[in-house]
C-alpha cells in the first residue's frame, strides 16, 4: 500500500508552525509496511484542499488528512472531502455527547459551532479522541482509504496509536491489535547497535525492529501484529529478549523515559538522596533532576563548581589535588564526588568536572571529562570520558553517561 | 506572486526528519510579500519528482526546492528539473575552485563525484554556497522562477538571507538589498504588544513589521527593501525608533541573541562576576550562563538549593527567615541573593525560589516566584511574579525575568 499525507492548516503556509504531524506518522506508516510517496500542505482553502485531494487520488491509495476538524468556519476538511466523495455528513450520537461532557467537565459553556464537530462522514468508521473534541474518521471507498485526525499532536498522535493504525491494518474492531514497545540504549552508536542485530532487522517481520538515534541516544521500536492467537506481546518479548543477549548492556528503560528518569525511579525505590558538584556541566545535572515534579524527596541541593575557586571554597577540594592533578583529572572528580555527598549531607555523591571546549584546558582536549561516583559504603569510583561534539553535545552527553554509571553502580550493589 | 515549496529527500518520509525548510522559508516568503499555496515532500525518485513539479507548474509561479543537490546518485534535483525544462547542466567554475578549496582546507582527498556539485543548470543565476559546497541556483523562464537550495538548514539560511531573498525580489546582483532586523523583547504577551502597535503593523509596507511569540518571548521582524537611494537600513531605524517609543521597556536584543546571552555580555563588559542560589529552578539559570563558552570570566560557581536543609546548611540564610516568612518568600529571596554573592565571593548574587508545580508550596499556588537580585554597592531587591504555565515554563520563565530584572538593575546604575 502506498500512502499520501495532507496536512491542511494556513498556520502551516505562513512558517507559524512546522509540519511535526507528517513526521509522526510517516515514521507509524513505515513501522505498519506502508510507503508514503508524498507529504502536501494546503491551506485553509475550499478550492485548493479540493485539487489537492485530486491530485492525491491520482497517485495514493491511502490518504490521511491532519487538521481542519475544529469548530470555526476555517475548518473545512470534512465537508471538502464529504463534497469530493459524494457523501453526506451525519451527526455521530456518541461524538456528541462527548463533546458536551467536555464542556461540562471544563465548567464553560458550548457555543452552537462546537455541534459541527460531532459531524462525520457518513459510512466511515469513528475514530475516538480521547484528547480533545473533533473524532477522527476512516472511510474505505473502491479505490482508496481515507483518514481523518485532528491537528494537534496531542491529540492526533494517541488517536492514530490506538485507533488508527488498526483501521489501516484491517483489524480495527476485532480483538487483534498491533503493539509496539520502544526500547532505549545509550553508550553505544546507532551503527554498532545495528551491526550486532542485523540478521534479527533482516529476519524479522511481525514484529519490525525499526532502529533510530538521536541526543546520543539509539531507540529500537519493535512492532508486532496479533496473529489468529492474540500473541502480538508474546512475539515482541521473544524478539526483545534475543536483542537483550546482544547489547542488553546499554540497554536503559521502554517507551518514554529518559535517562534521568530512570535514575530518579531507582534512588526512590531504594530511598536514597543524592547531590552533584558540577563543574563543565554547570548544573545540567540537577536542572535535569528537578524538571520533574518530586525530585525533593531525593535531591537536597547541590553546587556549580565552575572554578578552582569554587571547587576549593565551596566544595572543600584540597589545593594540592588541584595542584598535582589538575581540575581535569580523576583524582578532582573523586574528591568532589566524596566531598559533595558529605557537604549536603546525601547517600550519594555524583561530580562532573572535564572540557566542554570548544578551547582546550589544561593540556586536555575539548572532550574530556573526568565523572565521580560516590555512593556511601562503596569505593568512590571515577571514570573517564572522550567525548566529541558541540559544547552543547559534550555537556548533554557527560550528564547522560553519568547517570548511566550510577543506575550500573546502584544495580551491581543490588545483586 | 504565489510559491510552492517542494522538499527533496526520502528521509523526510522516512520521518527520519522533520521539514523545518518549509517553515523558514515561508516565514520569509511571507516576510516579501510572496503568498505560499502549496508545501510538497518527495522522495529521492525521478519519476516521482518529475510529476510533483508538473503539478507545481500548474499552480505556482515560484518553484523553490531545497534539498538533493549533493554529490551522490540520490541527489536528482538538478538533473530532474534540466531535463525536465528542456535546458543542460554545465560546469561553473567558481563553484569548482571553492569545492576544491573546501577540501584544501579540510584535507581530505576529493572524489570525483563531488565535481557533480560544479555542475549548474544553463542560464541560471547562481547562488554562492558560503557554509558548504553546492551552489544554489535561481532561474527565470517564460511562465515561472525556480530556485535550487541545499537541504540542510546550516547552508541554505544563509544562502537564501544573503542570495536568494534578493533574486526573487528582482534585485540581485544590483548594489539595492533587503535588510531585515529582529526586536526581541521580553515580559510583554504577544496580543498586547500587537495592541500596542496596531497601527504602525497597518500602515508599512517597507519595512514590513512581522510578530512571532514563542517561550514566552516576542519577536518584531523589520524587512526593508532599497529604493534608488538605497535607505533600507534609514527606513528600518525609522521605524524601529517608532515602535521603541511604545513598547522600549520590554525591549532587550537584536537579531539571534537571549536574555541570559545580553546578560552576559553586559558583565563582561563591566567587568563583573555573578553568583547564583537556585531553589525551584535548580541550576537552570547557572547552566544557561555557562552553555556559552567564556564564561569562567563572569562566573566562578553556585549553589542549587533545593531544600531549606541546603538553603540555611549551603547559604547561610537564617533559619528564623525560613521560620517567619517561609522559603517562598522576598525575605528568603533577599537573603539569599545577599549571601551567595558573599558565599562565592563575587560581585552580584541572583537568587530564585518559589513554586514550579504542579502542587502548591507553603500556601502558595504554583508560578509563585521570588527572584532576589543584589549588586555590590546597591540595596538587595525582591521582586514577586505570578506566573501560569508547566513546571518547565515557570523555570524558564524566571530565569529570564531574573537576566530582565538584573539587566535593568546594571543599566539604571550606568545612568
Amino acid at each position: 500500500m502506498n500512502a499520501e499525507i495532507i496536512a491542511v492548516g494556513s498556520e502551516l503556509l505562513l512558517g507559524q508552525i512546522v509540519n511535526t504531524n507528517a513526521r509522526f506518522l510517516s515514521r507509524q506508516l513505515a513501522d505498519l509496511g506502508v510507503n508514503v510517496f508524498y507529504h502536501t500542505v494546503v491551506g485553509d482553502n475550499s478550492d485548493r484542499l479540493k485539487s489537492a485531494i485530486k491530485i492525491a487520488q491520482e497517485r495514493a491509495e491511502l490518504i490521511i488528512f491532519t487538521g481542519g476538524l475544529g469548530p470555526t468556519k476555517d475548518d473545512l476538511t470534512k465537508d471538502t472531502i464529504a463534497a469530493q466523495l459524494g457523501k453526506k455528513l451525519v451527526l455521530d450520537e456518541e461524538a456528541m455527547r462527548s463533546i458536551e461532557l467536555y464542556f461540562e467537565k471544563t465548567n464553560r459553556v458550548m457555543t452552537d459551532n462546537n455541534r459541527k464537530q460531532a459531524l462525520v462522514i457518513e459510512e466511515s468508521i469513528i475514530l475516538k479522541n480521547e484528547n480533545g473534541m473533533a473524532p477522527g474518521m476512516f472511510l474505505t471507498t473502491a479505490d482508496h482509504k481515507y483518514m481523518l485526525l485532528p491537528g494537534p499532536p496531542s491529540e492526533m498522535e494517541p488517536m492514530f496509536m490506538k485507533y488508527g493504525q488498526a483501521a489501516i491494518a484491517g483489524i480495527y474492531g476485532s480483538q487483534a491489535r498491533i503493539e509496539s514497545r520502544v526500547l532505549r540504549f545509550f553508550g553505544i552508536g546507532e551503527a554498532a547497535l545495528e551491526a550486532q542485530i542485523e540478521d534479527l532487522i533482516d529476519q524479522q517481520s511481525n514484529p519490525t525492529i525499526a532502529p533510530l538515534a538521536g541526543d546520543g541516544e539509539v531507540t529500537l521500536r519493535l512492532t508486532a501484529r496479533d496473529d489468529a492467537a492474540g500473541t502480538a506481546q508474546s512475539l515482541i518479548d521473544k524478539v526483545e529478549a534475543a536483542i537483550m543477549d546482544r547489547v542488553g548492556e546499554y540497554f536503559y528503560g521502554y517507551d518514554e523515559t529518559s535517562l534521568i528518569l530512570e535514575l530518579s525511579k531507582l534512588l526512590k525505590s531504594k530511598n536514597l538522596t543524592i547531590s552533584a558538584a558540577e563543574s563543565l556541566t554547570g548544573g545540567l545535572f540537577q536542572q535535569e533532576l528537578t524538571s520533574v515534579s518530586g525530585a525533593s524527596g531525593l535531591f537536597k541541593g547541590g553546587i556549580v563548581c565552575y572554578s578552582n575557586e569554587a571547587k576549593i571554597g565551596l566544595v572543600n577540594v584540597s589545593p594540592a589535588t588541584i595542584e598535582k592533578f589538575g581540575a581535569v583529572s580523576r583524582e578532582c572528580a573523586e574528591e568532589l564526588a566524596v566531598n559533595i555527598a558529605a557537604v549536603s549531607n546525601s547517600d550519594i555523591g555524583i561530580s562532573f568536572t572535564g572540557v566542554a571546549g570548544p578551547d582546550s584546558l589544561e593540556g586536555h582536549p575539548a572532550g574530556t571529562v573526568f565523572i565521580g561516583v560516590y555512593v556511601k559504603g562503596l569505593p568512590v569510583h571515577g571514570e573517564k570520558l572522550s567525548l566529541s561534539g558541540s559544547r552543547t553535545a559534550i555537556r548533554n552527553r557527560s550528564v547522560k553517561f553519568g547517570c548511566q554509571l550510577l543506575i550500573h553502580r546502584l544495580t551491581e550493589t543490588r545483586k
